[in-house]
């Protein structure tokens, strides 16, 4: 709070993921006895990656897979997959209509309404097919579907809202979200976000999140700050999070994992984010370049279908490769979106860090900004600019 | 004034609005109960935004829309209405003159004398229309057509000048306006600009000003700061003549509200404004872009005619929905520039904020510069690049 | 010196032009009574700006020109004009060589030598068109042509390399220049540069200079920041020796002029620099766009003919309008750089600065970067890149 | 360590070579006699460059031409040349081939096995041209050649990792490379690196290095910044080892030079790199430009052919001349690019330093970034934008 913006206001300088660097310091490791693992809600993940909640990310196949591959997949209760007995049609329509009538379209095909029974049959898909049910929802669909869910086979859920917070003022007569009380009511363990303060984030803890997502406006598909003026870069966001985590573990004992999510692109990325203290990552469009992906090719946000105010854009982000390919390798791209784990490893013989924990303490540096060839990609394509 | 400037000068660090974002904090609140209401000499707009006095922007049935969707439009007094009986052959003209003769047109088109008769029919119209009559003059037509304005219904004057000093050294001889003496002497207040300073607008407050126009040069239709050099980031302006407001009111009781004019396009710009102090804000472009806006796609400065020293450029901005569209929703578009109501209210929300004065103190920090959307359009138009 | 650049460095922090902005305050003025006299080594200029001393911007005519319009243009000694009895249809094949061969060419045409007749001639014909004989050339030149320069009517030398020093170390039996003795054999004033520091701007001063030109490194048609990686960005380092000037004033009772050389493009441009305490600019650029200029819509630098390290290059700056309406306007472009009186007349009456010492005084601030549309294609231009 | 980024961490700004300028002072001297040599493993040269162990920069006939240049050339161990008794089939197909099939390519290519005879083969060669044996080789590659890079006739060993540390811990049972011992062992100097910081490169030199390679992330073939995060801005990297490098001389009396690698495009570029303090640079693209180049118009890192994890990208650089002319001149390019040796005269004698020692004492400033030609032209063709 050190910068005085204009006579009435004392703000401070908040810094994204393209403003830092990591500095390689004397000890150097062999990246093959490395451990990446990040535990959450009762799994251990050997990849620190978690896949979002978007429709064009995660569907059952790629929950399913994503397990298999040692990372887990969130499906999202309130999209296509639950609205839509066969998902897969209403899919390709989004994937094939033009910019002018994709806004429409989408408001159009999320005013179907969500059904229970697709809820539980979905569920049920992943733990057949061997997948973690990791699913996430609105604080309003968490209390509309509390009692499916816990008849439900759910591992964890997701409670995910653009922000949420611990003390929400609603319309008189509304209904609010009782966080605590819908932790401890629920027989699966919650994962709450989005949040981007020190404050928030250890109330959420105080309330018994079983983890942390951090990040508001820093996502490619996100337009938030644009729409809402709303936002934190994310490695101030994480940095702050993170030192909640640290401060709720000294006074109980108990570690509640951060996961960075929005914004994240590349390996770098991603090993900036465990640096600023992460413990993981939430990506969506690095996953929906991925053959398997349900978007075909396309990537949108939640907030996209919005009857109202639509926020987010549908990215054409393209096949790059197989789901294994992107987080496994090998590479077949250079541009840091191939082989995810591989560059975790390497980044962390590069600094010496053994595991996350000491990941979280490599030295960082401000640096000139540096946009990367993905990143410009995909902000021309946003525009529709590029090719 | 803690940068050195070489050895000699102190200065300062001034922000932009695309240099801030909006931190959410522990409180949210349902955006349907939010108050966005701004009060203005003696009107009350439920929507805190006013269209530009520009050509482009207002006209008679513009105005007239804008109060019943509880906004509000100010009329040029020395633009093409009230030079012109039949003003639409004449902005067809500015609509379809190619680049090279633009400047030439725009000379001729503003050589030809106000009418003072056409001065009062505009007000008698708008009234007619069920608006409100709020019209804008440079400080030199505030003297020439006082009786006139008087004479009409007028309910709220607009007196503004790129900056606007309540100390003005004219040539020997000229007249030179006497700000306290023209606001006491008309029988409507006066909303005065503009001005960037806490200074300056102390002493407009001080003079009699019912409301204070901020913004000097950041605006996408004025070049102020290339042709002169003169101009202030607009974050830190607000944030300056918002501390002046609150020294005002201390000393007097009296609240006189502060208009962020210049450089918004998007909904996340005016809730940053607002964030920064404003108590609403003035907006030309976004507005062009109505389809029932004069301009007919094309939006251009009040400095452009200018036969000496044109400034501004007329910029192409398309016409992408209906008024009622781009102020209340529903959105048809994703990037910010639809449902601006929508999306301060949301905002508003999402940072718990339950009216415009508890907006203006929600946490801001300093983020690296975010082009939008709309901004990068514009940038590219400017330059002859875009689509 | 207050930035640590690593353990073993203390740097500071250098601003440019497009860094900083000009704040209103509380006064304005009629820009009609402003009073933008330079007063130079004798000379007593309306416009306080000099044509800079390069092939493409002055010759005879121009110089005659110029100094009608109450500006100076300065020719270079060793430039074409002196190296040929018919400069025309070499700058003729200048204007028409492409990029390729255009190094080559220059290299040829450079090598020509100077003709001690041909000084003397240039000197009477600008004379004999009613013009201020202001003359330029390196040190070398001045050691080599001391004679001829006093036999005829020079009223003013430049005496310019890219950095001057008081003390040069050459080779062993090579001859030095000694400023403060040139200065005082000379029956005309020598105005000095280019430096960029308080202490260099001082010694100059000392040594007899009666000005001093600021700026290296930030010009357009000027690459030695890429090759040499030497400049210094211009706000600063006009903000430094004008510092130099007052302390050399209040020591001597002397005023020494400072002039801003290099990067200046539009009216804000030179707006700023008085801003930052220079007295008048040198323009090369916003010059050669005149279709009376010699280069024939080309403009180059001064470096760029060297047969052994070309810096400098070529831009097709393309011709915009008459010497007299890039000056004195009325303005045909709305982009700055068209009638540059008319803008600091502007800023100086928005400004409330009466004169140019007063505009030396004004707040400037410290604003997000400003590309302006104009240095956008002139970038593109040097590029090869725009159309 | 002055930054707060977020509650949990401090950081520092680091700055880049884009982001420096140089500033003359009140002292010149003549270009032709400056001192520019650079001492290293017991070689002299009289030009302070270093031409990149990369296979589409050094084969043997450069590593002879550069010696002949005052230049020197590393052969990497590890390439094409190493692994192909003729390697020209193997650089042309590379030249060849699309940028779809490029990443497979290189993988295959460079799966071929390094062969011993040829390691030996390739340094008679050089030394049969007269030529200096300089050869590069991973830890991995020292160990394993160590008996037949001691049996030829090496003359300077170039140990190279992208990151390198004197304690690596490696798989159980694996043997990891002794620094101290390694440089003892072998009758050759061997130069270190990568490193970035102060600590490190103290520890380099205390383990017996000849020479200290500096910089991690900023060249234009190098991508690991995007890919792993890690990398550190060459000004302060170079400006801290630097820093050293002097502590390491007062405490032992041995100078160990200062080698900057990477991000090095123009001649101001090696200039700045020098006032960063270092004693010479290693550069690869500029040299790649060369007609007498292997990579025949291109360029790529040595991470490139990573087959799990590839770097780095295949770069157009095109033929712009000799390495003469690259080196020596005179220059028929003026971006920076040509007579670099003229550059670094020219740069030293605007500078007023005699000598490198004083090259590394002139004053920088941070100004604002400089996105050279020659800078902007590789970003574009990165990008797949440019000609």
């Amino acid at each position: 709070m050190n910068i005085q913006l204009g006579h009435s206001k004392q703000v401070r300088r908040a810094y994204g993921i393209d403003e830092i660097a990591l500095v390689p310091g004397a000890k150097t490791i062999d990246p093959d006895i490395t451990d990446t693992k990040l535990k959450i809600g009762g799994q251990t993940l050997e990849i620190p990656i978690i896949a979002s909640a978007m429709d064009g990310v995660v569907d059952v196949n790629m929950a399913a897979q994503l397990t298999k591959l040692g990372s887990m997949g969130v499906l999202n209760l309130e999209g296509v997959q639950t609205r839509y007995e066969n998902p897969k049609t209403v899919l390709e329509e989004i994937s094939k209509v033009g910019k002018e009538e994709f806004v429409a379209l989408m408001q159009k095909i999320y005013s179907q309404p969500v059904r229970k029974d697709l809820i539980k049959k979905r569920i049920n898909e992943i733990k057949a097919l061997g997948g973690i049910a990791a699913v996430s929802g609105t604080p309003i669909a968490a209390m509309k579907y509390e009692s499916i869910l816990k008849e439900s086979d759910t591992d964890i859920f997701f409670l995910q809202a653009t922000v949420v917070s611990t003390d929400h003022i609603g319309k008189e007569g509304s209904q609010s979200l009782n966080l605590p009380e819908l932790c401890e009511k629920l027989n699966f363990p919650v994962v709450v976000g989005n949040c981007v303060t020190y404050e928030v984030a250890l109330k959420l803890m105080e309330a018994g999140a079983a983890g942390i997502l951090v990040g508001i406006g820093p996502g490619a598909a996100c337009t938030s700050r644009g729409v809402l003026g709303v936002g934190i870069p994310q490695a101030t966001a994480v940095a702050d999070c993170s030192a909640a985590r640290n401060e709720f573990e000294k006074k109980t004992g108990k570690y509640i994992p951060i996961i960075a999510d929005g914004g994240i692109i590349t390996g770098g990325d991603i090993c900036k984010c465990i640096a600023c203290g992460a413990d993981g990552v939430m990506i969506g469009s690095p996953i929906a370049r991925a053959k398997e992906a349900p978007g075909q090719g396309f990537h949108w946000g939640m907030a996209t279908p919005s009857p109202v105010l639509p926020r987010g854009t549908r990215i054409k982000v393209g096949c790059t490769g197989s789901i294994n390919q992107i987080l496994r390798g090998p590479a077949g791209l250079d541009d840091g979106t191939h082989n995810l784990l591989g560059a975790i490893k390497t980044s962390m013989g590069t600094l010496g860090a053994k595991n996350i924990k000491e990941m979280q303490n490599v030295e960082i540096v401000i640096a000139p900004s540096l946009l990367t060839e993905g990143k410009v990609y995909q902000k021309a394509q946003q525009l529709g600019m590029g090719k």
